[in-house]
């Protein structure tokens, strides 16, 4: 691995859609995120491979095995950030498979297994509000018609995004790949949590993906004159609300040990006014764990507080679900070999969960899938403060090529290969086991 | 008293910017506005009076005396409105008095003093933010370099918002009234909160004018990945405010037994997304009582909580006083005036404190002032839904008839005069004695 040339490709990449002071835009398949998988293409077909893009705008580069036949041992992970985002989010997976190639053809490795490369399309919701649709598309996991009427904050339609990179969103369920395809899956990724760094640990690998419960809690109570109404006759809705957080936060550390979190991230208060005691509130709360049990006890203890309060303050209160993801175990044979990797190279490493979502725990229902993460500077992502060092980032990557080399297979040191029956079977979306074809 | 031509008179007024389904509109010195006042001054003359306009709009109908020389009994109210209002706030005051003034001619009643009907300019905020200008230009309280600059929500200034109806900003001074013009003033209003109405009461006797003071806090804390922040690292923003809300709703409690009451009406939230633990809240508060030291001692409780979120929780909480008005006591004389009174007349009443500001506030600083609520259902103001009945506004207009009266002496039943000093004593703006001219 040639660090200083991982560097420089960060770099150049980088310069795409960056403003100064303001981070990089890169929105999914706009200008800048074509131009960034166009200098993604340009590098990879300087470096002999052979590149496609799917119907749902994922960029594919192959580095051929020495039998085609054989399902690939891929990584990758995105291009596109949110507004005003970070160089590391996404881009530094990416830009990590590169120099894996790169490295890899100045060693004049063969592998037996080919290796694919992949830019994903859409990892980001900063767009149109749902994430990781190029994984979903891959894994066989969209749903077209929940697509189809999106639009972003300039009234363009999902459709229209597509079309505009020169995509038909009427062939967008082509992009599922084949079931025997992928033999497995890598993904490289910052942190965006503080863990790595509090605990000075070198290597996140990540066991499980949590995903959210996502509520809307409406909180109606009744507006009144802020100076004429006694404090025990009013139903104010902001008082409510602020019982809500309060106890969505002690809900949440008692599950500490299972690290589900919660956050009430919005909070929306009618009529706004300071001579009017608040009638309406909107909070928009978001739990997540990998363990779905730890989840639920916090929601419970919602439901519950919501008939206490009704009762005692006179409110209405509301709540509707607006999405509920299942979270994702990783595979245990690769965190093993992800673990001893990090044993031979001598970084120090430890087993995480992954509160954000990536393409990973959408690859992990096609493939066998393993995640590795490197320390945030102070948790900081989706802003411009978003930072690894290059000694991090070097870490990360190293482990990634040994990684996807030993999958893949290098033929020349007649390595027997670990996972080595993952081309005779590979787990279906129902998760049992499947003979491949 | 006429009950039927003063409703006559009320349904009138309120066809002035009356919107089907959406309540009355006049903001202040608006072309409604001004029409309204059209429609009293119109009434006054055909009732005898004579009607000026001052230089800030405030509308001045005056019923001479058999002694023109002595001060004016004067009563009156607002027909500005807030968007979207009701047609009782501040109308029922000056139509009241309106039909006074008929019920006097009717019964040709001389008084020994001239009785002044008022109908006072941008009493609400409405418009500019500002309340009861009227009154605070005739009470000589205006500081007319802080209305220079003020804009309405379509940008036209104060300045401009006069010119419009024919005044000169440059003059607006000259509305103060000279120390010895006025013997009383008394202003019947609808209550705007839910007492009269819960306690069966008919009349409530208004002993002081709380007044707000007005903060705003501002809560910093730190954004992070909602899904991989662990709770134990989080600075958030929002819940510290939850804990700010709840605890201001406690230390009012503890305040109930002198009316006091603190509202927390206003609350941002920044960056308000679900997926990012909130950095920033900004809360407005107001605190409201007619004792200065419950409602500071509100405050320093919300202080001390500040710096103890701010140990505990990593928060920098920084908060700034918006406004700080001093309440209003009204005169024990007419209290007892208006109370022996309701007794005479056999209707129930209440003394209580108002919680919402009024003209009366102001006009007491230059003379003895009464102050006379009426239910309000539902304690509904500043609404459509605002109502009284008839029989309610009944009771109201026949005691402001026969205070004003007894204040005013009617010369051919002899009476002695009811508060008869006043007219060689007036109270200043420091509240010290001071012999009339």
């Amino acid at each position: 691995m040639n660090i200083t040339r991982l560097e420089t490709a960060l770099i150049e990449v980088n310069e795409i859609g960056a403003v100064k002071g303001q981070g990089i835009t890169r929105l999914a398949y706009s200008r800048e995120h074509w131009a960034a998988n166009a200098y993604f293409i340009q590098k990879c077909e300087e470096a002999g491979m052979s590149v496609s893009i799917d119907a749902c705008g994922n960029v594919i580069a192959r580095r051929e095995g020495s039998d085609p036949q054989l399902p690939a041992v891929a990584c990758g992970s995105h291009l596109d950030t949110v507004q005003h985002g970070g160089g590391y989010d996404g881009t530094l997976g990416v830009i990590a498979g590169l120099e894996m190639i790169r490295s890899l053809n100045d060693r004049g490795v063969v592998t037996r297994y080919p290796i694919e490369l992949i830019s994903f399309a859409c990892e980001e919701s900063a767009r149109f509000g749902v994430s990781t649709i190029g994984s979903k598309a891959m894994a066989g996991k969209l749903n077209p018609d929940s697509l189809a009427h999106l639009l972003d904050n300039e009234g363009i339609s999902f459709p229209q995004a597509l079309a505009a990179v020169g995509l038909d969103f009427a062939q967008i369920a082509d992009a599922r790949r084949k079931n025997n395809a992928l033999k497995a899956f890598f993904e490289l990724h910052i942190e965006q949590g503080p863990l790595l760094e509090k605990r000075g640990v070198e290597i996140g690998i990540v066991t499980g993906i949590a995903a959210p419960v996502r509520l809307e809690v409406t909180i109606q109570g009744q507006a009144s004159h802020s100076g004429t109404t006694p404090m025990n006759m009013r139903k104010d809705a902001l008082i409510g609300a602020a019982e809500i957080i309060t106890a969505l936060e002690k809900a949440a550390l008692e599950q500490t040990e299972h690290d589900t979190v919660a956050t009430a991230g919005v909070c929306e208060v009618l009529p706004g006014a300071m001579n009017v005691v608040p009638d309406w509130v909107s909070l928009k709360i978001d739990i997540r764990g990998t363990d779905a049990t730890s989840r639920q006890m916090i929601i419970e203890q919602l439901y519950s507080l919501f008939h206490e309060l009704e009762k005692k303050r006179g409110l209405q209160i509301a709540a509707r679900i607006l999405s509920e993801e299942k979270p994702v175990s990783l595979d245990k044979e690769t965190i093993r070999l992800l673990s001893s990797e990090c044993e031979a190279q001598g970084v120090t490493y430890t087993n995480m969960m992954s509160g954000a979502g990536h393409d990973a725990m959408n690859m992990a229902s096609i493939c066998k899938t393993g995640m590795i993460f490197i320390p945030s500077r102070n948790g900081i992502s989706h802003h411009k403060d978003e930072y690894s060092s290059i000694s991090q980032i070097a870490k990360g990557a190293a482990l990634l090529e040994e990684v996807v080399l030993r999958c893949a297979e290098e033929i020349r040191n007649g390595s027997t290969g670990i996972l080595n029956n993952m081309d005779r079977s590979i787990q279906d979306e129902s998760g049992k086991k499947k003979s491949a074809i």
